[in-house]
């Protein structure tokens, strides 16, 4: 039990009652930390069907078991809640320093509930915690929120703050850290924001006991030598991930025009060498030697003089290759204000490609776009776009909704163009390119998210389990995305980055250490638990629900083969036979409901008994 | 000689040398500090018509005597230059807390020369001195130098700063601090981006010391019980200046529409309990009881979430008021960029006047706007232009010369519109509504500036020397203006700040005390020193080949009678008969040059002797 801090926070908003309960050891060896304390919270606590944006949800932000120690990328915050985007259960991470100094402060995690009466935030430092108004921050820009609450609390404290989409429930609203990393999908900052609360600051003088430091440190030197060694590292600490916009345009993956794949002219733009050259510094979130976060300036064009975070390859996509955009400094200054209003950059940039598609397409005019020509690849429109987004300003407003409701609202078969998988928009990986890949998006408890089942990697050349995988084969992919899924499942209750390879093995290792907890000895038991809370998420959704049905690809990703000259070129999901193939290796059955049987095999007899199964 | 640091550190960026010369006695007696030092340098070192954006220009960067002592408000910082905007001497001075740390670092001055090689900063700490490379923050916005900055040397130290503007050499760019204060005028900026200087960085460790500390600390009780009483203080600090617009409008002083006066709807936007609305916070520079300075947060309309340093009243009349905007949200976010870019808003607010008039006369098109449908009060259009300006980007680079210059450029009459005096764009003060202002104005040598010469308050009710002051006749306004701007120049020797009213009986008892120099307890003497200064900058330009026929007031105020209903209605600026008041008065000749009589008299009979008189 050393390195938990054996401590959950529950804060309550209405009735600013707060209340410190033990962490359990049955909670701890079923679900480790981070990705499993919140899936079994959400599970316990949420009545089934509640308003995501009312009182009645909840909050769950919780660290791994090994944040705040030596361990590298072990510090990632969780942070989980029913969407409001989507309506399932959700979790969104970001990295930074919160996780950390959340165990620093005595935690392994906060659970908020209920809703302030007036805009609040919370200050937690130590064992204290003050309910603080926060009517002059109210309606501020993320950064200049910090800058206040950086005066009125601490200069070294952590915070998670909301902007002004987040206040204004703009439904992919982020949460942003003090560094401006951003638990960003799924809507957390609108339900950070229906709970009228603007931030909530952490400040501790804790730190985490090892169990068995020796071989903790020495795990830890494993995990170096790992890293050092690691394909890739040495491209994500000079230039993030992107440098990967070109390579996977090439490679097919990178989707162009709202998923049309269509060719992007000028996309040498987003060679590694251009975009490099906006890249003026380098950091890292807490414990971590990979220092992946770069900052970018903007030296020429309209927009220079800006200096803020530079754009990951998912923004770069979004704003960029899937607007037909390829001038860089427009995107950089669009991610800028997505940062500082408080915005998911993928869903934000989803909602434009779907807005310019419709227009094109004569299914909206300019009557709907306040006047605005949404034309492909207008540099100046994008940031225009985001700013009406978040402050839901005249077509902001609608688009604000995410796709799936915008959609439904202006009808005319918008829907098609909707690109998004039970409701979460689509990210910058076509699923036709990698079917694994695809497939884990499709199956995902939280919709279509890249980061919860398996690594583009391992359907572009890395080997799987020392085989090589054929991207575009459906064979074998059910059992396969099953497989990366669990491991990502059990990888976040780390919560560990994706980007140092965590194996179960290792993480075993080190957790033992750390943490002394037999259970934890065997790596197998570890993916058990991984396997445990994707079925407990899935069980939540299903209660919600959602069956298989809404496994739903849109449209264009099952019909319309990649029409552009690439490795890609002509392919199609076949959404059927891998879905089937899926719910098999899952043992769910056919509407993708887990069944009994594998329930009772994961310790959740009382889970499939909720289910009335 | 107590209180005075006694060095002066010399920085040549060509050969980067650094020399600490001892300040002089004969120097400090007659000067005093701040712009009388700066006023000697430049004479002395300068050669005449050098280029003032060439490596042979000087800017000398000087604190008061009084600096990071008890007193409040001495702390403001002094930075003179050859104006590359004007041509003539220039002093542009700025508060926030530079000077008080330049003393703690042990100087009175600097005097920075040459041409860096490269972009460079300078990191001053105590005895040490470093050129440091600046080419990762070549580019940068204000703001995001100052964190750079802060990373790189010290999160106490203090700054001066530019912008892209300056960077770009736009001939009104601003110095800016790092709290956001600005030696605006000028353009400071554009000098030191011509000598490669993007920051100077200053930490000090020293106190000043005080000659006889218990008549000193009486006299600071004196001057903060003055402070308290007198007018206007709790006005200033409940709203610093940006309550002052409405009344200013009212009295017929606050000029509408490129200074044509005409009736501007609206205008109670501009009321004190609105503009209100937008301060959530206040500030204060290095030892001052008034606090002055405020935060606006922006919580509506397209701006909604920015907030930064509230603009003053100069600023709020020259992106309001002026180009008939009466968004206040839109004056605030224009105000803003002008600090991140590093503008003078007075000069870019009159540039962007001055194109609005041209455009409605039909003197410049739509081909030379850029497309851009120059509209007065056009809500969106005034930051665009602050964007075009700062970044020199076509019709920006143009108007990035000031309106003199433009003026040239453009011809076909457009010199009729360019309201400047001496190059130097009228701040928001009609002439015509208060001669004795007006003259000040006129005669400045720096052009023209509302803070050399006598305040708005002394034509507006408040007694000047026990006597009410018509402020339309022109009886005796000679004189008085005269007088003003002697007791202005040695205020700025403090260098005082204008709103703690200080006098010179009072600055000569805190400065006895302060200094031990018996030759300043005589009120009479320091007042002479403030005569001295006015001949010496008068000679300065003289010596650059401006005489009295420089002293030329825009033709629209000498000539227009100021057409809407207020107490000004129907006037004009005499110009003539005030003008030959005025150089009778200062015992000039006719064309406006100083007598030897009158240089000897002061005590500068080298300065007679060099202008051959």
């Amino acid at each position: 039990m050393f390195s938990y801090m054996r401590k959950i926070l529950r804060i309550n908003l209405s009735n600013k009652k707060v209340s410190c309960e033990p962490l359990k050891d049955e909670i701890i060896k079923k679900f480790i930390g981070g990705r499993g304390f919140g899936a079994w919270i959400l599970w316990s606590e949420l009545p089934p069907k509640v308003n995501a944006l009312g009182s009645e949800n909840k909050m769950v932000i919780s660290a791994g078991p090994l944040a705040g120690t030596k361990a590298q990328g072990a510090h990632r915050l969780m942070v989980q809640f029913k969407s409001p985007l989507t309506g399932t259960y959700f979790r969104s991470v970001c990295g930074g320093f919160f996780a950390a100094e959340m165990k620093s402060a005595g935690y392994d995690a906060l659970i908020i509930e209920g809703r302030g009466e007036k805009p609040t935030y919370i200050y937690i430092h130590d064992e204290s915690l003050e309910f603080r108004d926060a009517s002059e921050i109210s309606g501020m820009t993320t950064d200049a929120t910090r800058e206040f609450l950086y005066d009125e609390t601490d200069r070294k404290a952590r915070m998670l703050i909301i902007g002004p989409a987040g206040e204004r429930l703009v439904k992919f609203a982020a949460i942003v850290t003090d560094n401006l990393r951003t638990a960003s999908r799924g809507g957390g900052g609108a339900v950070m924001g229906s709970k009228n609360l603007k931030a909530i600051v952490i400040k501790g003088s804790k730190k985490p006991e090892i169990y068995d430091e020796k071989t903790f440190n020495d795990a830890v030197k494993e995990q170096v030598e790992k890293i050092k060694g690691s394909p890739g590292i040495e491209s994500l600490r000079n230039f993030g991930t992107s440098m990967a916009v070109y390579p996977e345009y090439i490679g097919g993956c990178c989707p162009s025009y709202n998923y049309r794949q269509e060719e992007l002219q000028n996309i040498e733009a987003f060679k590694p060498e251009n975009i490099a050259g906006y890249i003026v510094k380098h950091y890292g979130c807490f414990g971590c030697m990979v220092r992946c976060g770069k900052i970018f300036k903007i030296s020429k064009g309209p927009y220079a003089g800006f200096v803020g975070d530079m754009p990951e390859y998912e923004t770069l996509w979004s704003f960029g290759v899937n607007l037909g955009n390829t001038n860089i400094e427009s995107i950089i200054y669009a991610n800028m204000l997505a940062d500082l209003y408080g915005l998911d950059t993928i869903s934000c940039g989803v909602a434009i490609g779907f807005a310019m598609e419709l227009y094109e397409k004569g299914i909206i005019g300019k009557s709907e776009t306040d006047g605005l020509h949404l034309r492909w690849g207008d540099p100046d429109i994008i940031p225009e776009l985001v700013r009406r987004i978040a402050l839901r300003i005249g077509i902001g407003n609608l688009l604000a909704e995410g796709v799936r409701e915008a959609a439904k609202v202006i009808g005319r078969g918008a829907e098609k163009y909707a690109m998004h998988i039970k409701g979460l928009e689509l990210p910058g990986h076509d699923p036709r390119r990698a079917k694994s890949r695809g497939l884990s998006l499709l199956t995902s408890p939280i919709g279509a998210s890249h980061t919860i089942g398996g690594f583009v990697g391992e359907e572009r050349g890395l080997p799987y389990k020392g085989k090589h995988i054929d991207p575009f084969t459906t064979g074998g992919k059910g059992e396969m995305t099953k497989e990366t899924q669990c491991e990502h499942a059990l990888i976040e209750t780390g919560v560990w980055c994706l980007f140092v390879n965590m194996s179960a093995e290792l993480y075993s290792k080190l957790l033992y250490a750390a943490t002394g907890i037999e259970e934890f000895k065997d790596p197998k038991t570890l993916l058990i638990c991984g396997e445990r809370i994707l079925n407990l998420e899935r069980a939540f959704n299903v209660r919600e629900g959602f069956n298989g049905s809404y496994d739903k690809m849109p449209e264009r990703i099952t019909k319309e083969p990649i029409p552009r000259s690439a490795p890609s070129k002509g392919q199609v999901f076949e959404e059927e036979v891998l879905l089937k193939d899926y719910y098999r290796a899952c043992k769910w059955d056919e509407r993708g409901i887990p069944t009994k049987e594998k329930l009772v095999e994961l310790g959740l007899e009382d889970v499939a008994q909720k289910l009335n199964l």
